[in-house]
C-alpha cells in the first residue's frame, strides 16, 4: 500500500491511513506501506535549501529531502500501535532499497528486502518511507526525484512478489479524461500497462512514469485508488488480463509545454546530436520533436521541439551556448498538448483521420503531431485544450453517457459519486 | 565544534555557523561540526507525534525526531560548499554513535570514526546530526535526549582526540550567575569539570549534565562560547589546569520545582525503597530528600522530596498509586533553590554558615537544604529566587565591581559587551 502527500498531509489522514492499513491487516494480508512526505514538506524542505544556496549539493540536497517520508512513516507507525498492532518504520536504507549514486535523480538498482521479511515474519506491519534510498558504493542517502515514492512501493511489492501493490492517492482512479474538463469521464477500472505509460506520458498524473515502467517489467499489479473512500479504483495489468478495450481508452492532455524553433539550422549529419547532446547533459527533457526538409540551396532546415515551459529558459541558453547551430531561435510559451490513448487502436486503422477530423472540426490547429502504435498527440495552442479534450471525448464515445447507450445499467462504467 | 538549535534557526544563522566551521578549517584546524535541530523543529515533531498518539512508541518517537538535526547539517553543508569547501553530512548512525537500545534516551556505549577519520581526511568539513545514534542490537534510530547534541559532540571530540570541543550556544559563556538577575554577573574564563557539574545540576542551562561527565571521563577540554560574537567563553577544564580559584565560582538558581511531602510514611525498612524505587521506574528525576525522625509510638515519619514542576503530576499519582506507604501527601508547587558552587570550598569551613547568614539577614526562610564537597543548596520560595540570588552574589564578592576593587584594570574578568 503507498500513500501520497495528501493521504498523511495530517494527523487526520495519517490516522485514516493507519486504520486502512489495520484493516487490510486484519482482513489478513500481511501488510507493507510505503509513506510519501506529509503534503508541502517536500516543498518546504526545498525551499529552505534555495533560502542557503543558490545550487544546493545534490548529495546534501537527498540527506535533506529523506527526511520528510521518515516522519509520515514514524508518525503512522505511532498511529497504527494505537489501534493494537506491531508496526516498524523503516528509512529507505533499512528496508533495503539500494540504488546507484545519481544524487536527487537515482534508480533503485536493487531491494534486499530482508529486514522487510523479517518483520513481516514477526507479524509486524512494516512502514518504509519512499522515495529513498541508499547508495551501493558510498553509503550515502539518496532520493528517487520527485514522486519516487510510487517507484519504491512498486519495486518493494516485485521484490516482494506482492498479491498488488495499491497506490492511494487524493484522486478516485484513472479517468477516461480530466473530469474537471469532462464532467462525464469515467472511472477506467483496468487499464494495460502499456496504456497507463502513454497516459502517464502524455499528462495524466495519477501514476509516475517510472513506476508504471517498473510495474510492467517486473509484472506488479498496481491497484490506482482513492484513500478517501472505500470504492474500487483503476487496475493496472498485462495486456492480456485486461478485458477487451473499446478503440480508445482515455484522452490525456498538458498544457505547461512550450515550444522552441530553430530556424535555418545546416542540414548536415550531426548538428541534431550536438542540439540534443547539450540539451540532455543539461537535464532538459525533450519531448517531440520535428524537422521538415531543407529547402532552397543553403541546404538549411527549420527544427522544432517541445519541452515542459518550466524548462523553457534553461533549453534556450543550452541553444545558444552552442552558437553557430541555427540562423535564429524562436519559442512560443503558449502551447499544449491533447493525446488519445488505447491498446485498440493497434488494429484499428483510421483512429488518426477521426483525431485530425474532430480538432479541424472545432476550429482547433493541429501545429505538430506525433504517434505510438497506441497513442495520437497533437501540439495545439494552449488555450484551446479543454475545447479539444471536450471534443475527443465526446468524438469517441468515451462518456458515462455514451456508455449507458450502449449498456443500459451503466453501472459498470459510470463513475462513483464522492463520499 | 558543537552549534545548537538557536545557532542553526534560520539561513542567516546556518550561514554564520557555517562561516565561522570554514573560518576554523582555514585557520589550518580539521573539523567535525555536531549540530542540532533548527530553533524549534524538535518542539514541533513532538507536537505532531502528540497530535497522533497521546502515548507514541518510543522507536517511532527517535525515528521521527532525529530527522531535525539531519535538516540542519544537510543545510549547513549546503552553505559551505558555496563557501568553497568541500563538506559531508553524517546522521548519527553514519558517524558511528553507537548507544544502547533506550529509545528517547539512549546512552552512547562506542563511537566507531572510521568514516568521520575517512572524510577528514580526504580534506572534508564533517557536519554529524546530532542527538542520535544507531542502536547495537536491532540497528534502530536512537535519540539521546533533550540536550543530546552537547553529549553528541563531546563523544567525537574524545573519539577524535580533538584538541577541543567548542560549544556554540546563544551565551557567550558560563557565568557567575545568571545576568538576568545580576547585572553585574562576570563572565567566568574557566572553570573545572566538578564544578560545571555541579552548576549544570543544579541551574546553570549553558550545558547539559551528562556532556560534562563524559567531558570529565575522557578528559575532554569544552569550550563554551557564543555563536555571535568572537570573544572567547568559558573553558570547562580538569581541575589540575584551572588557575587558583575563589572560595565560590557561581550562583546557580531554577525556580521550577516542586516539593512533595508524605506526612505520617511508616518508619520501617524497604518503604523508601517503594517510593523511590516506584518512583524512578515512572521516570520522575527526584532531586533533594529530606526525612525527618519519626516521633510518637507510631513511630510515623515525615518525608518531603522535591521534583522538575513538570514531573509533580506525574510523582504524585505515583505515589498515590502505591496506595498505603503514607497517611496525607501533600505538595508545593512554589518552591526554587538557590545554590553556590565552588571547589575553593572543600578547603574551606564556614561557608555553608555564610549562605544561612545571608539568607537569614535577606528574611529568606530555607525549607531544605543538601550539600556536597563543592556545593551548598537550599530550597526556598520561589518568588524569593531572585533576591537570594543576588544577596549570595553579592556577599561573596561574585561581581565585576567586586572583582574591579582587587584588580583595577579590571579586565580580566569584566564581561564583554555583547556586539
Amino acid at each position: 500500500m503507498k500513500f501520497g502527500g495528501t493521504s498523511v498531509a495530517g494527523p487526520e489522514e495519517i490516522k485514516r491511513a493507519a486504520a486502512r492499513i489495520v484493516g487490510a491487516r486484519e482482513g489478513g494480508a500481511r501488510v507493507v506501506a510505503v509513506l510519501s512526505a506529509r503534503g508541502k514538506t517536500t516543498d518546504e524542505l526545498v525551499e529552505a535549501a534555495y533560502e542557503i544556496s543558490e545550487r544546493p549539493v545534490a548529495r546534501e540536497m537527498d540527506m535533506l529531502l529523506s527526511t520528510g517520508e521518515r516522519v509520515s512513516c514514524a508518525l503512522c507507525a505511532m498511529a497504527i500501535h494505537d489501534m493494537g498492532h506491531e508496526a516498524i518504520s523503516l528509512t529507505g536504507s533499512q528496508a533495503g532499497i539500494v540504488t546507484d549514486s545519481s544524487h536527487t535523480k537515482a534508480r533503485i538498482i536493487d531491494v534486499r528486502a530482508e529486514r522487510i521479511r523479517e518483520a513481516l515474519g514477526e507479524d509486524r506491519i512494516v512502514l518504509v518511507a519512499g522515495f529513498q534510498g541508499v547508495s551501493t558504493d558510498s553509503r550515502d542517502v539518496t532520493t528517487l526525484g520527485r514522486g519516487g515514492s510510487d517507484t519504491t512501493a512498486v519495486a518493494i511489492a516485485a521484490a516482494l512478489q506482492a498479491t498488488v501493490c495499491e497506490i492511494y492517492t487524493d484522486v478516485r482512479g484513472v479517468f477516461s479524461a480530466d473530469p474537471r474538463i469532462v464532467p462525464d469521464a469515467v472511472k477506467l477500472e483496468e487499464v494495460s500497462y502499456e496504456e497507463m505509460l502513454e497516459m502517464s506520458a502524455s499528462g495524466a498524473k495519477v501514476l509516475q512514469l517510472r513506476s508504471v515502467e517498473y510495474a510492467r517489467n517486473h509484472a506488479v499489479r498496481i491497484h490506482c485508488r482513492s484513500s478517501f473512500e472505500d470504492a474500487p479504483g483503476t487496475l493496472v495489468l498485462p495486456e492480456e488480463e485486461t478485458m477487451e478495450r473499446p478503440l480508445v481508452t482515455a484522452v490525456t492532455h498538458t498544457d505547461g509545454e512550450a515550444r522552441v524553433t530553430l530556424s535555418g539550422v545546416r542540414d548536415e549529419p550531426g548538428v541534431a546530436g550536438r542540439i540534443f547532446g547539450a540539451l540532455a547533459t543539461a537535464n532538459v527533457n525533450v519531448d517531440m520533436i520535428i524537422q521538415n526538409e531543407p529547402v532552397g540551396d543553403d541546404q538549411l532546415a527549420d527544427l522544432s521541439f517541445t519541452v515542459d515551459r518550466d524548462e523553457l529558459a534553461t533549453a534556450e541558453e543550452t541553444i545558444r551556448s552552442l552558437g553557430d547551430v541555427s540562423n535564429d531561435v524562436l519559442k512560443d510559451e503558449r502551447i499544449g498538448k491533447v493525446s488519445i490513448v488505447g491498446a485498440g487502436m493497434r488494429s484499428h486503422p483510421g483512429v488518426a483521420a477521426k483525431v485530425f477530423e474532430t480538432l479541424g472540426g472545432s476550429g482547433i490547429n493541429i501545429e505538430m503531431i506525433s504517434t505510438s502504435p497506441i497513442k495520437i498527440s497533437c501540439v495545439i495552442d494552449a488555450d484551446q485544450v479543454p475545447k479539444a479534450v471536450k471534443a475527443l471525448h465526446e468524438a469517441f464515445d468515451l462518456g458515462a453517457d455514451a456508455v449507458r447507450e450502449e449498456d443500459p445499467t451503466g453501472t459498470e462504467h459510470r463513475p462513483t459519486v464522492p463520499s
